[in-house]
Formats: C-alpha cells, structure tokens, sequence
C-alpha cells in the first residue's frame, strides 16, 4: 500500500471518530489540494452547519462533501427540490448534474443568492436534494472565452477528474529529502521586461512561476532548455503558478505540455480565462504575421485542463512541503501577489509578480500584509531614479480635457489601449464623466479584444475593487452595461459608419499600433486634423506607437489591398500622450509596497524591470530600509537556507 | 557525412598543402584533445624538426605524427634500431610496441636522454625505425601504483582508445548555441572543508570540477543530485577536471562512472595515479570499518581508463568553447591550479584548487600568471583573520630540537602523518637536517601508505620543486633514496623489531591517528616516557589525534585481538605539535596570491573554508583590493557573462 494510500486510511478514520456515528463515510479521495469525502448521508452532513469546517481545521485540508453515487436522487428529481430552494431573483440560467460525483453545478446571475447567508442555501439544497451544490455566475455580458473554457472543462470532467486525483495524490506525498535549503532560480525578467519565470526549490520541491514571452523580441524566450529548468524533463517540475495572464508571464505555459509536463496551474480563476483568450489570440497574431509559434491552441486546451483556481487568501496545500497563498496584486484582474510558505515554518517567499499600490478604480491596491516573509522577489518596471508618474487624478483631468477641445473641435479620440485592464479602467473614467457631465455625452467604441475583455471582467466582480464590485452586487448599476458603450462587432463596414458620424470616443487595440483594429481606425481618423490620438500607455521602442508618439507626420501602413507594397498615411490629427494611467506601480508605490509592507522583508530581489530600474530600486531599497537587495541578472541561483 | 568528418576532411587537406608534395597523409583523427596525422612516411616528417611543430600552429591543434601500419617495420627489427639510437646511459627497462598505432612506448631511467635536445632523439628514432616513439620513466622506487596503472592501461588499450576518439569528436563539435553566458555552480566546499565541487557552464558546455568527500562526515556529499548537475543524467557533463588526488577533491570521481558518465576526466599524470591509490584505499578503508562505499573498484579502473593527463602549460581544447590550463598550484604532487578560457576570448576563470603559495621545500609555489582571468575561485582553508602560521624556517628549527631532546633522551620520535605531501616534505626536511649534522644519523622508518606516495613522487620528478628536481635529473642525489629512508613492509614483526632497538624517527598513516598503522606504533611507543609523538598537520574535530593532541593520558585502542573489546592505552611519551608544514597557504600567502596575481581578477568567489574563513577573507579581499568578492553558499549559481 503506496504512503498516500495509507494516509487516506487513517483520514478516513479520524473522520469516521470525528462525526456522529450515523454518518457514514464511504470513501476518501485528493483531487488537487483538496480531499473528497463520500458519504451515504450527505443531507446529515449538510443540517450541521458547522461539521465540515470542524473537520477541515481539525485536519488541516480543504474538505468537500459528497455523496455516494449510490443515494443520488435522479437529476429530473433533484432539479425540482433544488430549484424550489433557491429564490427566484438568483437568476439561475442553467443547471448541469453530474453523476460521477454527485455535484450540481448552478449557473446564475446572482452567485450570491444561490449561496446564502454563510452558505445556507447551500447546505439547504443538499439537505433537500442530497447534490453538492457548486456555484458560477452567469456572465453579465456574454463571453466567449468563459463559456468556451466552462464548456471544454464540462467535456473533459472525466480526465479532469484523472488529473486532480493524481495531482492531489502528488501534493500529498511523503516528503523523502531529509536536506533543507530554498533556493529561487532566474530564468528570465531580470535586468530586463518580458519572459518572466523563475524557480523556486526545495529539496523536495520544484515550481516554475511564471513562463512569458519577451514582447517584441521572438527570440529570447525564458531559459527553459537549461539543466536547472526543464533539461530533465519537464516533468521535474512539481507545480506551475502564474502570478497573472499577461503574455509576458504566460505565453508559454502552454509550451510546457507540449514539453510534457502534466501537472497543476495554480492561478486564479479569471487569470485562467484570460490566459486563455490571450494566448489563443498570441497564436492567431503569429498566424496573421506569418510566424510559427512553438505550440498551437491543442496546448492552450491542456493548460486550461491543468489548471487550479484558487482564490485571494486560500492557504494551499501544493506540495509536501510548500503552501501557497494569492493575494490580490491590483495589476489587472485576477493578478496575484503569491506567497509561499515552505517547510512547515522553514521560509517564506512572497514573489509580488506585477503590482500596483495604490487604489486605481478597477482594483484595491497590492496587498502587502503576510503571516511571515523572508525574501521578496518584486517587480521593478518603474523602478528607476526618475520614474514617477503623474497622479491618476491630474491624468483624468487633462484627459477629460483633450476629450472636451477634440469636440468642440468637431472631432474624434482615439485611443490605443491594451485589451486587458487598462481599457477598462478607461471605461471607468469616461463613463463617470459622462454621468457627472464632465465630458459630453458621446458614444464610446469599444473594437479589438476590448469588448471579450470587459466581459471577463464582469464576470468576476469579486476580483474588482471593492466599490465597484458593491455597484455591480447591489445597485444592479453596472458601470459596464452603461448604454455609451458600444462593441464593435460589425467589422469594416461599422467602422467606416462610425468615421462617417459625428464625435465619438474610441478605444481600439493594439495598445502599442502595432496590428490589429487601431491599423484601420488610424487610416479612417489620421488625416482629419481637428480628431485626437492620445496615447495612455507605454509604447516600447522600435513600434508604430512610439512613432507616431514623437511626431513623425507620415506613417507607413502596410496595405491591405496589396500584400506586399506599403502606402504612406498623412498624420494630420493631433497627438497627446497622458500618462498616469499605468497598471504598475511607479517608483514612489514601489517603494510604498516595501515601506508598509508587514513583516518587512529580510531580502528582496528586484527583477521586471531593465537593468538601470532594478539597480536604482535594488540600491534605494538598501539604503532606506537596510535591507539585503539584489538586482539579480537571469541564470543565477540564490540559496536563502 | 557529419560536421566533425567534413573538419576533419577539411584538416587533412590543409596538411596535404602545407607540406612538401612528396609525404603522404593516409588518415586524419581526433584521439581526446589531440589530432593524430597517419602517414606512409614517418621518417620523412622526422626528418624536418619544425615541420610538426609549424603544422600545429598554423592548425591551432595538438599534433601527433603516425606511421601507416601498412609500413611498419617489424617490431624485432625496430626494436635494435631504436636502441641503437637511444645512448646506453638511458637506462632503458622496456619497449611496448603497439602495431595497432605505430607507437613503441620506452621505458626509461633517464627518459631526458631518450628525447634528447629539443627533442632530437625522438626524431631520430623515428627516421631510423619508422615507428613513433613515446617516453615514461622507469620509477626509481618500484610504485605499485605507477606499474599497475600503467599495465591497466595497456591492457584496456583498444577500449582507450575508442575512447579517446569519442571523446575527441565531442571536443571538435559544432557549437550549436548562439546564447552566451558563463556560470558557476557550487554543489560543495562553501562555507565548509570537504567535498569540493562545481558547475562551470557555458550555453554549450557543461564541466564538473573536482569531486571529493567531506572527511569526518559520511553523508555530506556533493549535491550530484539536483537538477543542475546529474539529475538529467550523468552525461549531460562533458568533463571533468580534477585539480589533484586529495579525498576531499576526488573521492566521488569514480561514482560518477557508476551513475553513466563516459567521459574525460582532465588531470595531470601523477593526480591521475595519486587518485587511483587514495580511491581504492578509500574503498580499503570502508571496508574495514564496516561501511559500504557507493561504488567498487571496478569504478577506479573506469575513472582511470577516462582519464586525459595534461602537463602544466599545456593549452588543450577540452569543448569547443573551452580551453583549460593547468598551472603547478604547489599543494601535492599534480596539484594544478586550473584556468578555462571560455568562448575564444569572451571569458576566463581560474580555480585555485588547493594552493601552497610560497616555495616549499617538494614544490615551487602556485602559479598566479595568467593571459586573463576575470574570476578567480580560491581556496579560502586559512582566511581566516587569524590563520597566520609559523615560518618553515621555525617549524623545522623547532622539530630538530625534539628530534635532538629525543634522541638525547633514548627515545623515539613518532610522527602522524599524511601519506602524499606532508610526509615527503618531511622527509626532505630530515634528510637534509641529517646531512647537515643537524640532527644525529638514524633510521626513519616509513609507514602505512607513506612509502608508496613517496615512490610516485620519484616517478614525476617534473612536478617537483626546480632545484629538488635538477638534483634527482642530474647528480643523481635523489634525496628520497637516502639509506636512511627504511619502508616498513615487515609488518607486526618489523614493528617489534623497530620498537625494541634503538632511537629512530617513524613517520606513519594515518595522519590523525584515525586507523592504520600509526595505531599499532601506539601501542608500541606510547607508555614510553622518553619518546615523544610530534604532530605536524591539521587534527580534526572527533579524532584520536585531536584528543591525543589535547593532553588525554589515557586513550581507548580498539583491542585487535577481540574485535568487540577496548583497552586503554597509557600515554606517557611526550606530545608536541609543530605547526608550519601544511600543503595550504595561509591568510597571508592567499592574501600574497591575490595581490601578486597577473593580471588582478574582477570578481573572487572564496571557497573552501569553513564559514568564518570564508567571509572573512572575502571581506579582506574587497578591502585591500576593491573587487568583487563573495562567500557563495552551496548550491548557488552565479553568471558572469
């Protein structure tokens, strides 16, 4: 009998001497961090309230009830009992029964009511219906990306079941190295923006955080091929965490399947969609651009397989000897500080993937309050002796501005933006300022990714800024919904409608012109001197953006009509550039995130950031706070213990 | 064809145009790092003196000229041309010829006067006798050792040399990376004596460096089995070099083999021999005690077969991105500091191994001349801020009083000491005090391994200090046949004999008194309160002679004639200890290594010290010179490039 197999038994058994000797328990199972208990009276289990908590502190593991196939009542029947319970004004839009574990999984548009107070309606849906109950919202606007992922995880439950258990019996093994150190291994993002990875390790150990790609530059990938990364096998890897979906942290996760692994994603639920949507549109990118990218969308399908959502401030079981925990990173939605927790009180390691500090209107601020922590490794993009941004305040202001000459003028703004996070954050402050009459009333176009984006969003408001998340919860005035915003949906013949009409808005990605609907919209807009560009984020070196940014009056545009030659388009609108609108933090909330963090850190590694910004942070950080810090260059391996 | 056939397609065409018209080139190989040129014309190529010698500066390559085997004479035949060329003097005691390569390998006294000026009288042999000749002296003192590595490998010569010509193909590689870094691991020695060992690696190359025990601590081992050394198989390492025999430095060579690996181990002749003996009398020693060592004997054989013995100065293509040179480093005989040149001019690193800074009476002090070298890696066993020792000049002043009261006295002086290094500058030390009246004319009986260590040591005179080895060359004063240098191979009952006569000096394994059979000349010597036990080296922690060292009167002696009993032992000779001859520099002499050193490396990873010694020669170091210094940690990588 394998040592998992044993330690089940005697898990079973200290349930069965837990709970009134009437309950049965018929099985115990790990599938991922969790473990499973079956049992022939699931509705005895639901009456106490409080049983599953008892026995979930008692053990120290994340317990979930379910029934012995053997007692299910049969869906028709069961569909009924639970309908009944749940009140009407939940919304739920669809029901789907799964034998095999006896779960019921209940899509409605208020989450919220299915659960009830503390989870009673809950426990009263199994009481009444003997099912386990699991809960998703039904997003507010229609995504394709969630129901697309919802669906492909429903079709594949049986192997997704497969890989649970094997990755919880994993989790759960015996420890077997008797050593102790903790080490963090570069294996891309220092000195340097893009290609974010490391490894973190034990004895027992290893989990790659991170796996991104290096915008514009397709060939420095992460050093993955090195003996201490994948080189013996990508099996050597335990667990793969990923902090948030951006490309430069993601693009390659599903790269690894196609290298053989076959283990866990942590990530949080939304990061896990979005890791979706962005890689599945990197792959289509590098199509249109006649590029071969390293996997193809199979291995997006096997990383949303693997992955594990886990939420904010979950204390996690994903190895022997490591505990992992997100906290919100207010980057963009879904973004997560991760801490983990090593060797029973041995270490801790908090790596603040991308942050920002303070409150922006989407997220709260970068949480920086931990049980214990030793070494953090941060991020350092603005970390530089000179980079201070202007407050988010004074950017709305001259961006409301621009908004208010652009139509008095008669004219249109238009606005290059990432799809994820900071067009969102820009919804916000338009749709404010139309409803408190700072700007005219106008439509707002929303083109590109934008919209798919947006949807994400709504469907996790748990994920958003407190504020927002209650407008969305309670006053049913989802800023989102608001009627000024229109998608793009109609292709070419919209667009051209939409530069035909009077003033408007639009926000079009790519965020940096460099492909995408912008291309369009620019030809449309560029030559009519009383509309607006205005750039809101950083655009990198060497792309159209930046071009355009400096003043150049003619731009080339590939033309469309004739593959290969290239038109030349008169840049007569105006151009302005606001910034303030950053999903990082710059240097001064850098340093804040340091300053009030609590523990404060013995040692911080900054990384994410080229190699004037980490050395600036690297040094400022040490003399401040007397810290150890370090500007760590990539391919180098730091023992803590 | 593959890339290594089409260069070397490519090299002999070169050679067929730089030489006259009328020598034939048959074949073109690599054996190891050398290329072997076959020709239908050996005499003619002998005939030219320069001709080789042009042809591998032009090729950039180590060049060895052989007949054709088609034109080979017969052996009886050259055999009487080749000692009619070699003067009688020589001392010839064998020829080996090997019709397989054309080689007749001649074993001599004198081998200078096989070579002759510049090498004259090896070419003569060659234009006389048509074959090519190779040189090794004939040990001056029988070395079981030197006759049985020497007969292995002539009887494992087939299998040597497919080796040798795998091993050269791997060398000759086309470079496949175009990435670019340099890194050191450390998998052992940080922060600690023992089990010295590191990763030196490029994109393209991988090279473990040394491989040795931690004396006193069984399961402290290397850290072989992470992931950036052998956790992807032992192969994924293209060499290995071992900067000398020491335990601490090679004990775990022949594991290696156990776990796969089939490649070259780089060293110098007599490390190659000096780690055969120490190895399998490691395994001698295990066995004794009970204990099972990792791997057998047949492991020994296997390192040995694998290894490519470089000479001092030699710049010899080990990857095809690194270039390795041994420098004398002074500790033990072969001792070699060793410095990489890496990526034709994009790096270069020097690792100090062991070093004895200063002349000793055995070896000419370390080598700290180099065409570059940004990081030094250094020894750092007396950096500590205190680790000042005595002068020799003292030490030996001090050893000739208490040799001299001892011998007033009656007594005896009875000497712990380390068979290779230690005891033959002993030896030096009291030949010279006896032929200088210093001290009165007596036996000094050798001991346990010492007699052996000494007789490699006459075999490699080259290794040895410039006047020591002038004087065993040429007036055949070699000091290490004085006759009053006695091996005792009597065993119990010369011990008898010995204890029972008159004054003597007895020098013995193991050096500190931890087993062998110092332990019986305990037994013989110690109640006698007119002799007196003199330690000369470094007592560990734990051992008998550190107790013994620290005044204990009474000593436990495991009783050989019933295994499980402990008798105890009256200590009543005297016990004094002469520090001042240890193989190490001390804080001063690495400080003087450093200082002197040509040109002053940018970066000194110290190493191989206990934690202390470590860091306070690191901080020393950045004081005095202001360079990058660090105490790495086990297990920690760092990049340079």
């Amino acid at each position: 009998m394998s040592t998992v197999d044993r330690q089940l038994e005697e898990l079973q058994d200290e349930i069965v001497s837990e709970i009134p000797p009437d309950i049965s328990v018929t099985d115990v199972k790990y599938e991922g961090p969790e473990l499973v208990v079956y049992t022939r009276d699931p509705k005895r289990f639901a009456q106490d309230g409080d049983l599953v908590r008892r026995l979930a502190s008692k053990l120290r593991k994340r317990i979930t009830v379910r029934p012995d196939p053997d007692v299910l009542s049969p869906p028709q029947r069961a569909r009924e009992k639970v309908m009944d319970v749940i009140p009407d004004d939940a919304g739920v839009t669809n029901l789907d029964f799964h034998e095999d574990t006896g779960e019921v999984v209940i899509e409605a548009e208020k989450p919220g009511m299915v659960i009830g107070r503390h989870g009673s309606t809950l426990r009263e849906i199994t009481r009444e219906a003997g099912w386990t109950p699991e809960v998703v919202r039904t997003p507010p606007i229609e995504s394709s990306t969630v129901s697309n992922v919802r669906n492909f995880l429903k079709q594949e439950r049986d192997e997704r079941r497969d890989i649970l258990e094997k990755v919880g019996r994993q989790i759960h093994r015996e420890e077997m190295q008797d050593d102790e150190y903790v080490r963090i291994t570069t294996l891309g993002c220092c000195r340097e923006v893009g290609r974010a990875s490391f490894i973190l390790s034990t004895p027992e150990t290893r989990i790659l955080v991170d796996c991104g790609d290096k915008p514009g530059s397709d060939d420095e990938v992460p050093y993955l091929q090195v003996q201490e990364a994948l080189a013996g096998g990508a099996n050597t890897i335990d667990a793969v965490v990923l902090t948030h979906a951006h490309l430069d942290h993601s693009a390659f996760i599903p790269l690894l399947f196609k290298y053989g692994y076959d283990g866990p994603i942590y990530c949080t639920e939304p990061t896990r969609d979005l890791m979706g949507l962005l890689t599945l549109d990197y792959l289509d990118v590098a199509a249109k651009e006649g590029r071969t990218p390293p996997y193809d969308s199979e291995m997006v399908r096997e990383a949303i397989k693997h992955c594990i959502p886990l939420e904010y401030g979950d204390v996690t079981d994903i190895a022997p000897d490591v505990k992992l925990t997100f906290h919100n990173a207010g980057h963009i939605l879904g973004s997560a500080v991760s801490h983990f927790h090593i060797g029973d009180g041995l270490y801790n390691v908090a790596f603040s993937g991308d942050i920002h500090y303070d409150d922006t209107r989407l997220f709260n601020g970068a949480v920086n309050d931990f049980p214990r922590v030793e070494t953090l490794v941060m991020e350092s993009t603005y970390g530089g002796r000179n980079d201070y941004q202007t407050d988010q305040e004074d950017s709305e202001r001259r961006l409301k501005e621009i908004i208010n000459e652009t139509y008095e003028d008669g004219g249109k703004v238009l606005i290059p933006a990432f799809a994820v996070g900071r067009s969102q954050e820009l919804m916000l402050v338009l749709e404010e300022a139309m409803r408190e009459g700072d700007i005219p009333e106008m439509p707002i176009h929303l083109d590109g990714m934008i919209w798919e984006a947006t949807a994400i969003h709504t469907t996790y408001p748990e994920y958003l800024r407190d504020d927002l998340r209650d407008r969305i919860f309670h006053s049913d005035s989802n800023p989102f919904l608001a009627p000024q915003f229109n998608h793009i949906d109609g292709g070419e013949e919209e667009r051209q409608e939409v530069a035909d009409d009077d003033q408007c808005i639009i926000l079009s990605t790519s965020g940096m012109v460099s492909g995408g609907p912008i291309m369009s919209w620019l030809e449309h807009i560029a030559p009519d001197p009383d509309s607006t560009m205005t750039f809101v984020g950083y655009q990198a070196q060497g792309t159209l953006g930046r071009r355009i940014q400096s003043g150049r009056d003619e731009i080339p545009m590939p033309d469309s009509r004739d593959g290969g030659r290239t038109e030349r388009l008169k840049m007569n609108m105006d151009v302005e550039t606001v910034d303030g609108f950053s999903g990082h933090a710059d240097r001064q909330g850098l340093e804040d995130f340091v300053r009030t963090m609590n523990p404060r850190p013995e040692k911080v590694l900054c990384v994410h950031g080229d190699e004037s910004s980490t050395q600036d942070l690297s040094s400022a950080l040490y003399h401040e706070f007397n810290m150890r810090t370090f500007a760590p260059k990539n391919l180098e391996t730091f023992r803590f213990i």
